[in-house]
């Protein structure tokens, strides 16, 4: 993995990802990755991140089984976002929506 | 506006804010938003944002001329990410690009 590309310092070591479905290009969530998850992103194909409430890696779906195949990885010009393009099980948003967006007005 | 499905608080004042382009679902870049820079971006429909850099708050594409139709905005979940649905003119990109996305591998 191609790291010298990402600014970990600047986001104090977690940055945030953008997860889209890489099928439909729908935004699913945004999720923060510490170079630890995306190590373990990496290396499993699979949508690991950084928990601020638990302090944890976390596995996308390890309880729901709602789990994300990742396909593709991109950083932004600044160095410090990620977007991740994934093929999403089921829902990404807990509350039992396929994404974690509702409008405002 | 319906702000209070926003929690502010949350990114001290501070939201990212995931910018997308409506028509093709493309996602462009990442900006942060505060109440304040948000409130612009309702009353103009524009992408109006607040820079950290710079510390004020700036509109996309005010020197560059690749401004921004802001269509739709959306919260996630958690209340403290944003989501813009834009017509952008030109590329999002300072460096030439629609978009400021490079894949990694």
């Amino acid at each position: 993995m191609n790291q010298e590309k990402i600014d970990w310092k600047k986001g104090n070591g977690l940055l945030p990802t953008i997860i889209q479905e890489e099928k439909n290009r729908e935004v699913l969530m945004l999720a923060y990755s510490t170079k630890e998850s995306l190590e373990k992103a990496f290396q499993t194909k699979q949508g690991w991140y950084y928990s601020r409430s638990r302090k944890k890696l976390w596995r996308k779906g390890e309880t729901s089984g709602n789990t994300q195949k990742l396909k593709k990885v991109f950083v932004d010009c600044d160095k410090d976002t990620l977007l991740f393009k994934v093929e999403q099980k089921g829902n990404a948003c807990h509350l039992n929506k396929k994404n974690c967006f509702e409008e405002i007005k």
